[in-house]
């Protein structure tokens, strides 16, 4: 019954030529139904109203932004005792496999499992993460499971917010594992990071992409690294990896919540090792409840989006004023020629910014 | 005669208080010279002016801010070939006998030589650069060479905005070495390496440090690194820790610059490896000259302080706002309490910024 519900709404995301089209034909169609009605039926774990929830999060239309802030500031006071697990990897490490195995494990466990996307560039290229049905196709099935594509948006902030919302709407319906999946292309991974409870690392042996990993600062976030397609003929060169990644990880000094990150192998495909990436994360979640840093870093994650709203909306509103824009072309060209320091420049542009401001 | 006027300086900023009075004596006593007067010694290289017009840049006076901007702005065109250097490392490191030794072998090659400090922290601890009249006493006596104490700032941005100006001021004076040195602690270190066209970290055989040195990223933005103290019974440790460092420094991807970091073993003190070390920058004025990334460092440099300065002025006049001040208190307990998510909260105290403002 859910499943089917799942499958129309993932019908309904491909059959439109974009999001505004699909949100449009969706209001067109449908009544909204009331907040209250909303918050009660999530509170039951009604996978439709979920999924209508998180529309709502992703739309930009003033009246539905509006229900979403009632939705969401509802959902808030709904206790949860979920885990948000971040994962990430370069395209071509096997992602929505690990995934796709990793959460039927886990619905195993008797957990129920969200799997949210985040990716920046889904807008572009429309359907990069679940674009096509086959796609954790047994995932999609389980009725524990629920799967949703990546909100579209055009900067990385908007998407990070949604998917925010996303996680408290998920969480009030009583999901345990809540999976954020990023491609290790561009800054998500770091937005992606300042999201969720555990971070893990997907890895290819001699992928040669070690040296990005640690030049962005992605291997220093990692709480667990995988090594994943650890089978056949891999096996040898992913049990070298293992060791070089320990090493790298060694370099860094320890982690505010104490934890000890690990390297593990696994095989997705040959759904091998992935108890042992369960048992990592069980012996993290004992580590950081046990220690405090579980609801530290939550507290800090929550002030972190909180202060980044901020200033991307300061910066925003700054940047777009057409006096600003006009003098900043100006003001580039004097810094470029040495007429004039940066400086004397910036204070030009606010000048310019807060008299016209004040008019 | 020139060290003689640096002397008095020197013995001016230590007979008083603090650098406000230091200002305002300075301001009762002397008839401030006309700006084209200052230009005009200043491109003779006065030092007497340079000094002044250092102290100028330092005030916080109206009048005084006003023709700084006069004379910065005139220095601006004044052509120059200067090379910027920043040198870095814990305390204890041998920064300023490694400064006075680098600093009259740069004399002996003909070069003028100008040091300037920025710490953050001098405004707490008086004096914690160049404190005591011992320091760098050769270079302090040598006719080429000018040193000037860290300029005091309630800010990193204010600190190093002064700093930005005195380097052109000492540009415009025809030195060809601006040194700037910073104490390897706090946010220092990439304030300077982001004004320097070349950043020498120095360290110590089996100090420990080098995993923060990593961590803080300052590994990362060195392109050499000169291992100090490398004499008598530390020599070995030394020869251990280049190779060291030396395998630190390939884990990282290659630079924009394309110059690969070296790593050299010297003693200021007994004045060895000065030579290698001079021959490692000159080898990378060369390479970056040719490639044409020393003249787009200097652009970018620029940008980034434009948007820096940009960036915390607005920060600033948000959050010094005083219903901000006050909103922000309560909407923070709310995060906390899960009454609000963290984007609602940013948006509410954004309204309020903007309604009080707008009144």
């Amino acid at each position: 019954m859910a499943s089917k519900k799942k499958k129309s709404a993932l019908e309904e995301l491909e059959g439109v030529s974009s999001p505004a089209a699909f949100h449009k034909r969706k209001v067109k169609r449908v009544k909204l139904p009331s907040t209250p009605t909303f918050i009660e039926e999530i509170k039951k774990g009604n996978i439709s109203y979920v999924s209508r929830a998180i529309t709502l999060v992703e739309s930009t239309h003033p009246k539905h932004r509006k229900q979403a802030r009632e939705i969401i500031e509802a959902c808030l006071s709904i206790p949860s005792s979920s885990t948000r697990i971040g994962i990430t990897g370069v395209p071509g490490v096997g992602k929505s496999t690990f995934i796709e195995t990793f959460g039927n494990f886990a619905t195993q466990q008797g957990k129920k499992v969200a799997v949210l996307a985040i990716d920046p560039s889904s807008s572009l290229q429309k359907g990069s993460i679940l674009g096509d049905k086959t796609r954790m196709e047994k995932l999609v099935n389980n009725p524990k499971a629920f799967i949703r594509p990546s909100p579209a948006g055009d900067s990385l902030g908007g998407v990070a917010q949604k998917t925010r919302e996303a996680i408290i709407i998920c969480e009030a319906a009583g999901f345990d594992f809540i999976i954020i999946e990023t491609v290790g292309v561009g800054q998500s991974e770091t937005a992606v990071h300042a999201m969720v409870d555990f971070f893990l690392l997907l890895k290819l042996a001699g992928s040669g992409d070690e040296l990005q990993g640690i030049k962005r600062g992605i291997i220093e976030m990692a709480d667990a690294i995988a090594i994943n397609k650890a089978d056949g003929d891999n096996l040898k060169a992913a049990k070298l990896a293992k060791i070089e990644f320990k090493r790298a990880l060694h370099l860094y000094p320890p982690k505010k919540s104490n934890w000890v990150p690990t390297v593990t192998l696994c095989s997705a495909l040959k759904e091998t090792g992935i108890d042992t990436v369960w048992n990592t994360l069980e012996n993290y979640l004992q580590h950081t409840r046990a220690n405090g840093y579980f609801e530290e870093q939550r507290e800090q994650q929550n002030l972190y989006w909180f202060k980044e709203t901020i200033r991307v909306a300061l910066h925003t509103q700054f940047y777009q004023n057409p006096f600003v824009k006009k003098a900043l072309v100006e003001l580039e060209a004097q810094i470029k020629a040495h007429q004039i320091s940066p400086f004397e420049a910036a204070q030009r542009l606010l000048d310019t910014f807060y008299k016209k401001n004040g008019d």
